[in-house]
């Protein structure tokens, strides 16, 4: 049977066809890899992922984490089954994939990596969870730790041995982080990393894996603020200070020593995600006192009140990491759908409704085979935005000219809030179509698609809600460097377009193996995409400019998120016509199963075209006439 | 603080403000009501379910119902809060509310009846649908079953001492009802009603509240087949006939009798509607044998082979009511929204980010109101269609003349499919923006709006999916009589914009109260609303006759969903200008807080006219190409 994890077929092809992953390896830094390599990495994910994760992934949703009373404070259980997935996950040497050899890592391009991470976020989102913060975590502190913290967390961490989070949310403050109130105050015990010893105090909301014993060691990294002169915490973003505050502390030869004073105040239960522990967690509450003294030890990370600017290294790789989450949650819940639509057998034809025949595999229903199209569409799309973002993080980090590494980081930042939000609001949509075929088979906890609905509900709004996201588009990323980043976005759309103009005379001559009909009707059908998505690209940038001449930003920003709707939708069309191009291309010398393949790829980028782009229009208009709907609405009226 | 269950002024501003039912009161039926009896039902029903039906919500999805082994079979266990609720919705006579007098009813308008219904699902839907179950199943027995029939088992379900059931879907046979295999062979033992007696013996899947000790004895209505002369089940939906089969077989002197062979072979377990029992149900399996023989005991209710039209009877109304549900889930979560919004702290405004000025309610920002703004747009408009259609039941039942009668009977039928889908569609959106609104605490099970988004999730499947509503509109409503019912409802649309046309310049002239300047900005708006929707109407004439003009059947109806979609807003964006005509006349002469209400229908109508009826512009394009993109994908493909 087909994998209903994740298509390897397509991850092949938009590693290898599409976004050529293998022209990394005659760059220095993956010279040591080739295809076969790659593949190696990505059997051994697939195996794990479908031996390991997913096998537990319903048992980790049923019998969720919870708190028990341990001897100083609250423990956490959690079923077995996460243990020995994230051991042999980390046994295999992937907790660093993509670090560099000397450090024990694989070193490989990040879209590879990040095809490793599909396998095991479409697998089990929940355990995955636990691993990817880790990494996100040790990132950052390679980025931004002194060497001693590199030695003392990093490394343990990218061995598998302790375990990362994330704490910037408390209670009061989770959109707005610049209204924390973490204090972090200069630790009276002076000790070998003296000026940067603190003692934390303070309640950190929503921490996904705050509390477990998964690892020897939770190494938090905290966002509190320094007091001022007056003793005071500075307002707004300024005061924020990064701190790392390990559960154990670590003697210098790496052994574990003393209980820091971070304990679980209590767990978050959600509607999904329910295998990730996510935490309210006391910093310096007095249940431990480490060293004699009150509040939890912290050490700064980077220099004082830089703390949110260090967080957004993890915060930026997080985003990309959401929405590949929400990609592949959508992926694998089509996969679902697939599997359940080609074997129920359910109605007849409009047109032979002879009750004495038997009944039709529902994938015979156009309409089942629009949901199942739609969903297509949709988490093809998803992945495909991800992928092709995490390209660009490759040639950010390793493209010859600085000219290139400067672009695709301009791309990579214009294209972050589409490529965490678009597959939030799109693949949750597809998990409720995955649902919708099964009937009310797929309403059950019986089936395995309602728990990729609950799961993926939590990507629209972590790592910065899609309102967050629209306000990033429009009020900073169009904006930012006069336009320059908006610019990019445009020049390569229209590479694209111009690429196809000038190629599709190829696939009608070029191949005798395709009737020549066919293919004129391929190319004739791209270059009416291409044109689509010129007239949707030319619509962005006047609204763009439309928005931008209001002078008044609140009228500006009103409809972000309209904003950020429709240039996703537009950027989306963009990674289809770039698949459909690969394969229309590849379709003349197809084998039979793999033009099956292309013929797929060709028909939801048609869907998408016919059926997705058009909505973008409404929503221009509705932007260029800087509609005050919602501006104008008044409390009282509600 | 106001309910969050729902908001009675909008129930009484679309009861007595918009939809007249006070004019029912001149009715023969209705003569002895009039606004106080009306309302004093309303108080009860508010009461009763603020009180006894909201507090064990959450606690009913958290303990939800399971089978334990009983002495011959198994049994189910429900908290004890159920049938307390239960008890005191039959004890207030609620049952019966809409049932003659002489039969202990309220004899009340079924568009009042249907605004208690909303209070008890907006509070606990799960709770809720034993009831609706029960009277959907005694009204179909009461049209349908013999005297005899009324007195052993209508009486008891209308009195609350006997609950009901529709046994429809088997495990093969969902959507495809003829495919059901149940069988019902004649009872070799003669009884009182010998021709009707019969054995049947099959599984039912699905069934709502098949099993629980909640009333005193269940009465199921079940699809069946009786063999034919061959001895075999005749194919199709021909060979189906319904039957009354009751858990306790019930006495001349109306106790109960002997276990009837119906039992509990499982429970299904739902992402939400917990609370509710969902059985398979075993008829005839030999748990018991009543009256020595094996099969379970059913009656025939009306003529043999005519099951499917007589259980339509109960179908229409179930429509109807799941229309309702999914409105009023939508509502209770966007009122749950609106109190968060006004009390949760967070942010600043875009230009005014001073951190150290307090933070503000995050109703203060353009997105939260957006998203509050839309749910109020898809829930008052929601449940103002069904409350449209319910109004419509009582012209087809009561007014004066038969024109009027049957004109009102095509309305309902045409809008009966949108009725059920529309809101099933677009109040989940509303849960979801709910969820939104919260953000990560609306994501946990501490706060209440994940469990509404997981109820709602039901509606777009069961009492006929979305795709088969799409069907019915497109492939049998639309068509119906020589378009007779899309004529009738194009009619209305029309009388509406011409009402409207000519009564704009009063709200202008007749109020000094009201700036003129603001009358006459309301009337313009009113106006070009009016124009909008005349033309999105024509779109879907046209449409209509293009599809229809396709001259393949295949190809008519292979966009019907897109088709059911664009019609539904079309005729919500009709509902919510009916609302707003009222709302501006209203306006002039307002106290203000009526002021600050009526404001809030016309800002929530323009919403739905410049955000959401112009989607329909690209649903009716997409349909007015014939798209194939759907007809043509092949499994292969995929």
């Amino acid at each position: 049977m087909q994998s209903t994890i994740l298509s390897r077929r397509d991850i092949e092809f938009m590693l290898y066809e599409w976004l050529d992953a293998e022209a990394l390896t005659r760059r220095p830094r993956f010279q040591d890899h080739n295809r076969e390599t790659f593949d190696a990495a990505i059997d051994t994910a697939e195996q794990i992922a479908t031996e390991l994760f997913a096998p537990h992934n319903k048992k980790s949703d049923q019998q969720e984490p919870h708190a028990v009373p341990g001897e100083h404070c609250l423990d956490v259980k959690i079923i077995p089954e996460v243990k020995t997935a994230l051991d042999a996950f980390c046994a295999a040497g992937l907790m660093a994939a993509g670090q560099d050899f000397e450090r024990d890592g694989m070193q490989l391009p990040t879209v590879v990596e990040k095809s490793l991470v599909a396998y095991f976020t479409a697998a089990n989102v929940s355990t995955t969870s636990y691993l990817f913060l880790t990494i996100g975590n040790a990132n950052t502190l390679l980025k931004c730790g002194t060497p001693d913290m590199v030695k003392r967390y990093v490394d343990p961490m990218f061995a598998g041995k302790f375990f990362g989070t994330m704490c910037l949310s408390e209670p009061q403050a989770g959109s707005s982080l610049s209204d924390i109130v973490t204090r972090a105050e200069p630790d009276p015990v002076a000790g070998v990393d003296g000026e940067r010893r603190f003692r934390l105090s303070g309640n950190k909301m929503w921490i996904s894996a705050g509390e477990h014993e998964l690892a020897g060691n939770i190494v938090h990294l905290v966002l509190a603020k320094i007091p001022g002169e007056d003793g005071k915490p500075i307002p707004g973003v300024k005061g924020i200070s990064l701190f790392v505050v390990p559960k154990f502390l670590v003697n210098d030869d790496g052994t574990l020593g003393e209980r820091n004073d971070v304990v679980l105040a209590g767990l978050n239960h959600k509607m999904g995600n329910r295998g990730t522990t996510n935490c309210l967690l006391n910093f310096g509450e007095g249940k431990f006192r480490p060293e004699g003294q009150a509040g939890a030890i912290g050490y700064l990370v980077g220099k004082p009140h830089q703390g949110l600017a260090n967080m957004f290294h993890m915060m930026n790789e997080a985003r990309i990491g959401v929405g590949l989450g929400a990609a592949v949650l959508g992926y694998t819940g089509y996969l679902h759908a697939l599997d359940y639509a080609r074997n129920r057998p359910q109605g007849r034809h409009p047109a032979q409704k002879d009750p004495a025949k038997p009944q039709l595999p529902i994938i015979e229903h156009t309409d089942v085979r629009r949901m199942l199209l739609a969903q297509k569409a949709y988490v093809e799309g998803g992945l495909g935005l991800v992928l092709f973002s995490s390209r660009l993080v490759d040639e950010q980090q390793t493209a010859e000219t600085p000219e290139a590494r400067e672009h695709a980081g301009r791309l990579l930042d214009f294209l972050t809030p589409i490529t965490k939000s678009w597959p939030a609001q799109w693949c949750v949509e597809a998990n409720s179509l995955a649902i919708q075929v099964h009937g009310g088979y797929g309403y059950t906890r019986e089936y395995n698609v309602e728990q990729f609905y609950r799961d993926n509900r939590l990507n629209p709004i972590h790592e910065g809600t899609h309102g967050i996201h629209g306000l990033d588009l429009l009020g900073r990323k169009a904006a930012m460097l006069e336009g320059a980043l908006f610019k990019s976005i445009g020049a390569e759309i229209n590479k694209t377009v111009r690429q196809l103009r000038g190629s599709v005379a190829v696939p009608s001559t070029a191949s005798a193996a395709l009737p020549a009909a066919v293919a004129a009707t391929v190319a004739g059908e791209l270059l009416a995409h291409a044109a689509a998505l010129e007239t949707a690209w030319q619509g962005v940038e006047q609204v763009t400019q439309t928005l931008y001449a209001a002078g008044d930003m609140n009228k500006t920003l009103a409809n972000a998120s309209v904003y950020l709707e429709a240039v996703g939708h537009v950027v989306v069309a963009w990674i289809w016509l770039q698949q459909a191009m690969v394969a229309a291309a590849a379709l003349a010398s197809a084998s039979a199963a793999d033009a099956d393949f292309y013929r797929g790829k060709l028909q939801a980028c048609r869907y998408f075209f016919h059926w997705e782009l058009p909505k973008v229009e409404q929503q221009l208009a509705l932007l260029a006439s800087i509609d005050t709907t919602t501006l104008d609405m008044q409390d009282a009226w509600f």
